[in-house]
C-alpha cells in the first residue's frame, strides 16, 4: 500500500508526528468543550475519551489517535488554508465521531473500546446513550457558534454525515441478522462507505471548506477521504481474518468466529465459487479453531482475499487521483497523504 | 389558572384552532424533512410521528398536538416578526423534541406513547436509538441550511437546550434509583425545568430570534416558556395523583403506583410533616388501591398538593410577567398566552 517512496521510507513516523501535533492543537479546545457539559454527562464523556478512570481519577494520555481532526487540519493546509482557523471544525468532527462510538457500543453490546471497558458497561446504557446525545449536540453547537464563514456549510455536511452514519449502523445491524446467502456485496460496500468512509470524507471536506475552497475542491476532498476510508475498511477486514494476533491484539480469525459479514467474506459468499457454499455452511454454526481455518481457506479459495486486496489498492489509487485533481502540487498534500497511508497500514 | 377573561370564555377553543393552523403550516416542511432521511431510518420516524402503521400503511391525522412549533410561530408573531419565516425553526424544534421522545422511551422502557406502541417496541431499541440520533442531526441540518440571519444563534440555543434535556433525563433516571428520603426539591425542580421547561422556553426564544428581537426580549421569551413549562409540569404531576381517569386515560394515582418522585410527592417528602414519614414508608413497597389512597392523602396532609397548586399559579404569573416585559401590548401576545393557558389546562 506504499504510495510514495518517501512515505515508505518514513514508515509512518511522519504520520505519528503529525497526529501528535494535531492532538496538541485540538485537545485543549476538545477538553474545554467537554468541560462545558453538565457534570453527570461530562463524567461519562471524560471516561469515554480516556481522560479519567471510572472513579473520576485522571489518566495521563488517553483519547486515541484522533485521526479525523488531523485530517481536517491537513485538508485545510493542503488547500492553502490556515489550519489553526479550522480547529473548531476538527473538534466538532471528533465529538461527532465519539457520539457514534458511544451509541454503537451500546447497540452492538461491545464490552471493550481502546483496551478499556466501554462506557455503557461502566455507567449503564442510559448514561451512555445520553452522553452520546449530548456529544452530538455539542459538536453542532461548536459549529453554530463559530464565526468562520464556512461554519454553516460545515454543519450541513456534518449533519448529513451523521445521518449517513445512522443509516450505515442500521444496515450493519440488519445485515448481521440475515443469513449468509442473503447479503449482496453492494449493500456491504454502501454500508462500509457509510460507516467508515463518510466521516473520513467529511473531515477532509470540512478542512477544505475552512480553507475557503470551491465546491469542486470540497467534493474532491470528500471523495479522497471516502475512498481512503473504504481502503482502510477493506484492510481492517483482511486483518480480521488473517491478522497476526501479536500485532492486532485480537485472536486470529476473530471476525470469522463472530460470523461477521465483512467485505472479503461477502465477496467470497457471492462469488459463485464452490468454496462459497462451504463458507455459508460454516457461517450457520459456531466455529472451533479448525472451522475457522477452513472458513479462512474458503474465503481465499473463493477469491475474497484477492478481491479485497485489489479493491483496497484500487480505492487508494482513486483517493490519490481525487486529491491530485484538487491539489495539483501533491507536495502541498503531503500531510494528507501521510495520514491516508497511515490509516490503511496502521493495523498491519 | 385563568389568565384573561377572553381565554376563559373561549375555554381553549382558540388554542385548538391555533394549533391546527400551526400544524397546517409546519407539517409540509416537517414531512419533507423526514422524507429526506434514508429509507430504514425514515420508516421508524414516520411510524413514531403517527403517519404510518408498523406495516408502513398510511394513517390519516397522527402526529400529536405539536405545541412547540406553535409556540415558535406565536412568539415570532408576538414580537412583530413574520411567522412564515420561522417555519424552519418550528420544524427543527419539533424534530429535536421527537428525538428526545424516541430516546426517552428506550431509556424508560415505556411501552406506549400517544396511545400507540412506542417505536422501540415495534422496531427494536437499535432502530429507535438510531432514528433518534438521525432526528437530532436533521433538526440541526435544517437550521444550518436556513438562510435567516437568526439560524446560527437559534442552533446555539437549540443545542444548548438538547444538552440541558440530556442532563434532565440523566437526573430523572438517577432520582428514580434513589430512596424516597434521598431527593431534594431543588434537584426535582431543576430536573423538571430541564426536561419540560427548557424546550418550551427554547421554542419561544427561537420565535423571538426569528423576529429579529433583541437579546433581552429573547431572554424574556425564553423565561416565559420555561415558567409556563414548569407550571405545566406541576399540573401534570397533580393530575398524575388526583386526575380523573375518565379524562386523563390513566388510572387514578398512576404516578404513586409507579413510585414516581413527582414534584408534589417530593414537596411532601421534604416537608418535615409527620405524613412525610408515612409517605416514604409507602414508597418503599408495592402499593394496592388502599395504599394509593393513603399515599395521596399523605401528600395532601404534608402540604404537597397545596404547594404544587401555588407553585403552578406562581409560575404562570411569572411567565406572564416575563412576557409583558418583552411585549408591552399583551394583545399582540394573545396567541402565546392562549397556548400557555392551553398547555397548563389541557389534561385537567
Amino acid at each position: 500500500m506504499t504510495m510514495t517512496s518517501t512515505d515508505a521510507a518514513t514508515d509512518g513516523h511522519e504520520a505519528v508526528a503529525l497526529l501528535e501535533r494535531s492532538r496538541s492543537v485540538v485537545q485543549p479546545e476538545l477538553r474545554a468543550a467537554v468541560e462545558s457539559l453538565p457534570p453527570a454527562v461530562r463524567r461519562v464523556a471524560r471516561y469515554h475519551f480516556g481522560w479519567e478512570r471510572a472513579d473520576g481519577s485522571p489518566v495521563a494520555g488517553g483519547a486515541g489517535k484522533a485521526i479525523r481532526p488531523a485530517l481536517v487540519l491537513a485538508a485545510a493546509q493542503a488547500l492553502g488554508g490556515e489550519p489553526h482557523r479550522a480547529v473548531t471544525a476538527a473538534v466538532a468532527v471528533e465529538l461527532a465521531h465519539n457520539f457514534t462510538l458511544l451509541h454503537d457500543d451500546v447497540i452492538d453490546e461491545d464490552p471493550t473500546r481502546r483496551h478499556r471497558p466501554t462506557a455503557w458497561t461502566v455507567f449503564g446504557t442510559t448514561d451512555a446513550i445520553i452522553a452520546g446525545d449530548a456529544l452530538q449536540a455539542l459538536a453542532l453547537r461548536l459549529l453554530a457558534e463559530d464565526r468562520h464563514p464556512a461554519s454553516s456549510p460545515a454543519a450541513v455536511r456534518l449533519t448529513d454525515c451523521v445521518i449517513e452514519l445512522c443509516a450505515g449502523q442500521q444496515t450493519d445491524c440488519a445485515l448481521e441478522r440475515r443469513g449468509p446467502n442473503d447479503v449482496s456485496l453492494d449493500e456491504c460496500l454502501t454500508m462500509a462507505m457509510a460507516k467508515t468512509g463518510a466521516l473520513l470524507g467529511t473531515s477532509c471536506a470540512l478542512g477544505a471548506l475552512y480553507a475557503d475552497a470551491g465546491d469542486e475542491e470540497v467534493a474532491a476532498l470528500d471523495a479522497f477521504g471516502r475512498e481512503a476510508g473504504l481502503a482502510f475498511q477493506l484492510i481492517d477486514d483482511l486483518i480480521g481474518i488473517w491478522g497476526d494476533p501479536d500485532r492486532t491484539g485480537k485472536p486470529a480469525g476473530a471476525d470469522l468466529v463472530a460470523h461477521k459479514k465483512s467485505l472479503p467474506v461477502v465477496a467470497a459468499l457471492v462469488s459463485g465459487h464452490p468454496a462459497a457454499e462451504e463458507l455459508a455452511d460454516l457461517y450457520l454454526r459456531p466455529m472451533d479453531e479448525a472451522a475457522v481455518a477452513r472458513a479462512a481457506s474458503a474465503v481465499e479459495r473463493a477469491g475474497g482475499r484477492d478481491w479485497a486486496q485489489e479493491q483496497a489498492a484500487d480505492r487508494m489509487s482513486r483517493a490519490v487521483q481525487q486529491l491530485s485533481g484538487a491539489v495539483p502540487d501533491l507536495a502541498a498534500a503531503g500531510d494528507l497523504l501521510a495520514l491516508a497511508e497511515y490509516v490503511t497500514r496502521r493495523t498491519r
